[in-house]
């Protein structure tokens, strides 16, 4: 089983369950930083940071060569900005897959969780920071 | 004079011209990504794009150990995430501070646009990707 995360969990939901989509930025073989919109929901979400992708898809190529991650989510009307930098490994976990289902995955995996084109990207969080309005200023989560 | 951007900058202005924040992604010298919010205007942008930072701020330090850097703009409603590549510097440059100048920046910076504790970052960008709401992937920019 993982472990949860050492940082402020709930503190962290609070912050990003009404964001729809993250930014999941990571570092291309030829060290170009290039970022793509994933599925974010607090189903998915256990102290790691996981998402559902393509497993030939160019974000799961460039984790295998360079783990190093960074994911933001952003609620601009409430001056909103969270930033995660972590870690990431693809895996195959049909288990996990189910648990976190959506029907918005459906489109892109008409074989549901078990979809042989369907991995998962998991994130371990290092450090994580939020926009702090009072000060103008990130500022480190709890225990991140 | 700073040459305009090979791609297709009126396309690229009208993917972000609304967006008032942009997410600025760096490495840090132990190899972490961090991402912090920074104010956005297209009045800042000529083919390349330039934020206003302060001299001693940790982007600022990150940009100089590593230039290359990430550039996101989210509207979530519209489903409009827009991913800029590029490399980075921080310069000094009082006429362009105050051809870029906002009302929000006299926050931050009493001084105004020759505020010594004032900088630029100058991005170039190398490739410029958008969510392509048709096909559901990342589609690069013209040009880019």
């Amino acid at each position: 089983m993982e472990q949860p995360g050492r940082f402020e969990t709930q503190q962290f939901c609070s912050l990003v369950d009404d964001i729809p989509f993250a930014m999941v930025t990571t570092r291309a073989a030829d060290g170009c930083l290039r970022s793509r919109p994933m599925v974010a929901s607090t189903k998915a979400f256990n102290g790691q940071l996981w998402f559902v992708v393509r497993t030939t898809a160019s974000v799961a190529d460039e984790i295998r060569h360079d783990a190093q991650v960074n994911v933001t989510y952003v609620s601009a009307p409430e001056d909103r900005f969270i930033s995660v930098s972590g870690t990431a490994v693809v895996v195959r976990d049909v288990a996990r897959a189910t648990d976190m289902w959506l029907s918005v995955y459906q489109a892109w995996f008409a074989g549901g969780p078990s979809d042989p084109e369907l991995s998962l990207v998991r994130v371990d969080p290092t450090r994580v920071e939020y926009w702090d309005r009072k000060t103008g200023r990130m500022r480190g989560l709890a225990g991140s």
